[in-house]
C-alpha cells in the first residue's frame, strides 16, 4: 500500500465563497480525487495577491460558485491520477496554481493539473516557494518585453510593491534604466537601497513634468501600469512616440481616461496584461526556459519579503492586514493540516 | 531653355493660417525653389480630409506658423532640384503629399520631396488622383493588418465615410467579413448596394447586444475606431479576447473611457494609427509593393465619390460644406493657376 496516499483524509478544511464579493467561510468539504494528468497537493502556504482581491470582488475572471479562492501556493504532491508527468511529481515539493475555474490554494488540499506545478529547488522554503508564480513570472515577463521590444528604459508606477522591488533588482542586474514611481516619500530610501537610480513621488509638485523629461531623456518607451484609472493618463502624457503602455492591474480604478489624439499622433499602444493570457501565447520551449530562468532567480532578485503570516482560518484578518499594508511586504497564509 | 520651368511665375496664391484654429487667408507668396531631391508640383486638385480639419484646429501634429494647409493633392511636376528620382518625375502627373512640417497642397505650387510623389496612371483623372494617399492607403493598411493579424472578421465604426466604402469594396473582394456601423439609417441601403453584408445602426435599440453577438459569432478581432471618445467603449465591450482596437481618428471626441478590467482579462490592445507613422515602420520594398497595390485599385475599390468642388479661394465655404455633409462624398478644391 501507498503510505503517503494512505494518510490522505476523506475531508478537509477549505475557504469558500458563495457569491461575488460574498463573505469567506471555513468549510469542511471532501478531498478531491485527481484524474489522469492531475495531482493532489497537500498545501503548505499561499500568499494574498492583488489578483486574489480582484477575484474575490467578482472581477478578474468569470467563475462558478461556490469556490475555493487562492491563485498560487506551495505544498507537497501526495497523489497522482496517472500520466507520466503527474506520476513524476509524486512526493515532490512544488509551487502550484489552480486549474482555470478550478478550486484554489486556500484549502488543506488542492487538485490541479501536473502542468501547473513547478518542483521547488531544495534551497527554497515552502514560504518563498508559495510566491513563485504571480509576481516573479510577471516581473520576468516584463523584463522579457523590455528586451525583445528594444525599449531603452522602463517606467513602473507601483514601484514599492513586491513586484516593483523584483523589477528593480532585475533591471539593476540587466542594466536597464527603470523609472520608479511611488505614492509615498517613505519608500524612496528603501528602493534606492535596492539599487534604484530613478525614484519619483507622484505626490510631489512638478511630478508630471519631471516624469516627462526623465522619460524623454532616457528614452523610456515601456510603461507598466498597475494603477489604471486616472493615473494611466499621466503615463500617456509622458510617453514618447511608439511607446507601449502595459496595464497589468487596476489598483486605483476600473475606468481610465485616454487622450486619443496622443494615441494617434504618437503611435502609442495600450495593452492589457494577464500572466496566464501571456503565457498561453508562448510555445512549450519558451515556457520551459522561462520557468528555469524564474527558478534561478527565486532566492535572489525574485524573492519576496514576508510581512506577516496568518493561519488559513484567519483569512479575513489576513486580507484586512494586507489591504492596509500593501507596500510592506507579502501576507502569507500558512496551512496546517488538521489532526 | 526649359519651357516648363520658364513658365513658373515668381509668386503664387496660397491659403495660409497664422495660428492654431485661426482663420484661413488667401495670400500671394513667393513660389519656393526645390533643393536636391525635391520637386515643385503645379497643383491641380486637393481634397479636404478629417486630418486637415484636425490640423487646422491645431491638433494632429505640431507645426510652426504661418503655414499652407492641405495634406494631399495632385498636379504636374514642373521643376526638380536635382537627384535621380526628382529628375525622373519632371513633367509627370503625380499624387503628392507635403514634407513633414512643410507647406501643403492648398496653393498654386507645392514643394515636396520626390519620394512624396506618386506618378498617376493615365486612366486616373487629376480629381481622383488627388485622393490617392490618405483614404486609399489607410484602407489598404487596414486590409494588410486584417490579413497579417489573422483576424477572422473586422469591425469599422465609420462605415459611411469614403474610407468606410473603400473598406467594404476591399473586404468583399478579399472575402473578409466586415461589420459596418453607421449612425444613420439612410446609409444602410447604399452600403448594402456596395456589397456590405453586415450593417448595424448605432442609434438602434439593442445595437450594443447585436454588435457583441455578431462580433463573437464572426470572430471579429480587429476593431477600427474613427470616432474615439465614448464610442470606443462600445467597441471594447464587444471585443472578443485578443482583439486589437485601432484608433485612427477622433471624429466624436478627444478623450475616451476605457474599461481596464476588460483590457486585462481579455488581453486587448488599443493602438493609435496614423498613416505616416505606420509607413515609417515599413521597409522600402514593402512600401513599393504597397503603393503598387494601391495604384492598381485606384480606379476600382479605392475610388472616391466627389460630392462637390470649390475653387481654392472658396476654401472656407468648402470646409463648411464638407463638415455638414461628411457622409455624402469628398469635397475637392480645384486649383486653377492665375493668368
Amino acid at each position: 500500500m501507498d503510505a503517503i496516499k494512505n494518510s490522505i483524509p476523506g475531508n478537509m478544511f477549505a475557504i469558500r465563497q458563495y457569491e461575488p464579493d460574498g463573505k469567506l467561510v471555513v468549510e469542511t468539504i471532501p478531498v478531491p480525487q485527481p484524474g489522469r494528468g492531475e495531482v493532489l497537493v497537500k498545501m503548505a502556504a499561499s500568499p494574498i495577491n492583488p489578483s486574489d482581491l480582484a477575484l474575490l470582488k467578482g472581477g478578474y475572471m468569470k467563475r462558478s460558485y461556490p469556490f475555493t479562492p487562492g491563485l498560487e501556493g506551495s505544498g507537497v504532491v501526495v497523489d497522482s491520477g496517472g500520466g507520466v508527468m503527474a506520476r513524476l511529481r509524486k512526493g515532490k515539493r512544488v509551487a502550484c496554481t489552480p486549474n482555470p475555474e478550478g478550486d484554489g490554494t486556500w484549502a488543506e488540499f488542492m487538485l490541479t493539473s501536473a502542468m501547473r506545478t513547478i518542483p521547488l529547488p531544495a534551497a527554497i522554503t515552502q514560504e518563498q516557494g508559495a510566491m513563485t508564480v504571480v509576481n516573479p513570472m510577471t516581473a520576468m515577463a516584463f523584463l522579457h518585453m523590455a528586451k525583445t521590444g528594444k525599449h531603452l528604459a522602463v517606467v513602473n508606477n507601483a514601484a514599492a510593491s513586491s513586484l516593483g522591488k523584483m523589477l528593480i533588482r532585475l533591471c539593476v542586474d540587466q542594466k536597464i534604466p527603470l523609472i520608479n514611481i511611488v505614492r509615498n516619500a517613505s519608500h524612496i530610501k528603501e528602493l534606492k537601497k535596492l539599487g534604484a537610480t530613478y525614484v519619483l513621488n507622484s505626490q510631489d509638485k512638478g511630478f508630471e513634468t519631471e516624469l516627462i523629461s526623465l522619460a524623454t531623456e532616457l528614452g523610456a518607451t515601456l510603461f507598466l501600469d498597475a494603477l489604471s484609472g486616472p493615473l494611466t493618463y499621466q503615463l500617456l502624457q509622458a510617453a514618447p512616440p511608439r511607446s507601449t503602455i502595459v496595464v497589468y492591474a487596476r489598483l486605483a480604478g476600473e475606468s481610465m481616461q485616454i487622450n486619443s489624439g496622443h494615441l494617434i499622433r504618437r503611435d502609442i499602444k495600450i495593452v492589457g496584461f494577464q500572466l496566464g493570457n501571456w503565457l498561453q501565447t508562448k510555445g512549450i520551449f519558451f515556457k520551459l526556459a522561462f520557468i528555469k530562468g524564474v527558478k534561478k532567480q527565486l532566492g535572489n532578485a525574485l524573492s519576496s519579503h514576508i510581512n506577516q503570516t496568518f493561519s488559513l482560518e484567519d483569512v479575513e484578518k489576513a486580507i484586512v492586514h494586507y489591504t492596509q499594508n500593501m507596500s510592506s511586504g507579502k501576507v502569507l497564509l500558512l496551512i496546517k493540516q488538521k489532526e
